[in-house]
């Protein structure tokens, strides 16, 4: 399978690194929008091409995967990608997910292609696991806890303070709201009550950290819903103990069965990543063999994973996964 | 859809309560290898009819959920079925898996018909998750923990010894191996060192109770390689703090990404069951409704939870699981 990789960040480096641990696939090339000479990838000997040129690889990529962010890049790339390519993206706006896929789906269908997109972990695995329980489950309750790992809209919307170098904010979900839920209480939960923000910044020299702590705490949508702690620490500490993109969280859904529904069944995913591109990037390469598959099957069209068998994700042929692990 | 059970025991009265909770489906009969009259059924209306007139049935049933025992019943009952009907079953012994689905798939070809079997969590949801967590994260390795919950075959084996009158086993996952596996150490354990036994036991009137306790913590392969806890009981204690069948698990896989395999990745799926039967029932009934539509569609032979795309098992429709789940 040779598989391509179309913007180079670190969603891009979490794909090449998992195409090196599957052997039946081959990274053939890194499309880029800077300048390929500026670029070295991690994988050697691999291409690296202006994303100008890609039409000149039309018929030597299997699927292509593209990494861009899902506000500006996806609702450009994704459509206008899928008229030459098979394309995987990560496209996470869930509430633009539908026009999305419209206007994907058109495109792939017209083109004969196939275009999964909003792969990954949320949308993506967490999204699998909504459905198989809600289907398990129908009188039941759904539960998505986020964290503890790092936001980068919310780190970001900390950056754009007044007075602040950097800033990173971990989203931390609170054990009490988890543990009711496992418990089947089915309790109504606000944001406050189910997710905390802690956030850690490097401020400029002689700034007013009591302004900056205030405007974060105060800040609409992003902080104010939610109880949140503001750590000021130095440069240095920042580089040594927050440089990494931890992330996680649980599906939870509990529901009943039985007479008088006196039974109590709970189903929980939960995922702890030291490294939430890198993890995303692996579920993206698994899911592009199935779309090499559907393809080469004659399918077409976008495709989301609730579209995908499982076995389609696998290296290994059925009976071997039938006897190893049914 | 016309669902009829094939069998009226635990998991069948599990069956005919899913069905019930999911209003796109209609439970249209109940099949008995016992008299029809002997038996009444929780479902006002529906028929209990004999297993022997089951033919006259052919076209009034899209799924039959045949809720027989895996060690004698489904190995005869899925293949002679299956000739005539579209079939799911919960074919449990994993070491016959391979010769079942053969056998199952050569009739159900030849007669049109889609047979699902070794449905359910273990096998079932335990193996999906397997699945999609060895596809994802290729250097990686896999847990499966079970329990805690209550084991029918060691309560039988149990119950064979004599003086006993009635027993119960539960399966229990040792916390400490279970952490230790979410930490990522990928630690080598052995069967003690996952799961303990704990054995609730009614004594004949002057029954040697040390050696009953004795059969039962020696006893080769059942309980021998365990650390087994035997506690002796009244039938009043037994009736009425062990009448109930809870069970659960977890599947835990483990594995690295990034530079140097520096990243650790857990992805676990954990089920937390008040009632066994009517949880696997719950799975029958989901995957009954992807079995009708894959009829449908055509298709034909032995499928496994592996072939089941995700979207197949819901009574919502594409567009609106796109927008609420995705």
């Amino acid at each position: 399978m040779n598989i391509a990789i179309y913007g180079y960040g670190n969603l891009g480096r979490g794909v090449e690194d998992s195409i090196r641990r599957n052997p039946d696939m081959k990274l053939v090339a890194v499309f880029t929008r800077r300048s390929p000479e500026s670029l070295t990838v991690a994988t050697e000997g691999v291409p690296v091409v202006s994303t100008e040129n890609i039409m000149e690889w039309k018929d030597k990529i299997d699927v292509l995967i593209i990494c861009g962010g899902s506000a500006t890049d996806l609702p450009e790339m994704t459509p206008a990608l899928a008229k030459s390519f098979n394309v995987v993206d990560s496209f996470d706006n869930h509430s633009n997910i539908p026009v999305h896929f419209e206007r994907v789906n058109k495109i792939a269908k017209e083109n004969g292609t196939v275009a999964l997109i909003s792969c990954g972990w949320d949308p993506g695995m967490f999204s699998v696991n909504r459905l198989y329980a809600s289907c398990i489950l129908p009188d039941g309750k759904d539960y998505t806890f986020w964290g503890k790992g790092v936001s980068q809209g919310h780190s970001d919307a900390i950056r754009r303070i007044e007075g602040v170098i950097d800033a990173r904010q971990y989203t931390v979900p609170v054990e009490d709201a988890l543990e009711s839920v496992r418990s089947g209480k089915n309790p109504e939960l606000t944001a406050r009550q189910k997710h905390k923000r802690e956030c850690f910044v490097v401020a400029e020299e002689g700034a007013d950290k009591a302004r900056i702590e205030r405007e974060i705490v105060t800040m609409p949508a992003y902080f104010e819903p939610y109880d949140t702690t503001v750590t000021f620490i130095t440069a240095k500490e920042m580089k040594e103990k927050h440089s990494e993109l931890p992330h996680g969280g649980n599906v939870i859904r509990t529901g009943v069965t039985g007479k008088e529904d006196c039974h109590t069944q709970v189903i929980e995913y939960k995922l702890t990543l030291d490294s939430n591109p890198e993890f995303t990037g692996s579920v993206l390469v698994a899911y592009a063999r199935a779309v090499c598959r559907m393809a080469k099957r004659g399918d077409s069209g976008c495709k989301t994973v609730f579209d995908i068998a499982p076995a389609d994700l696998s290296a290994a042929d059925r009976s071997e996964i039938i006897a190893h692990l049914l």
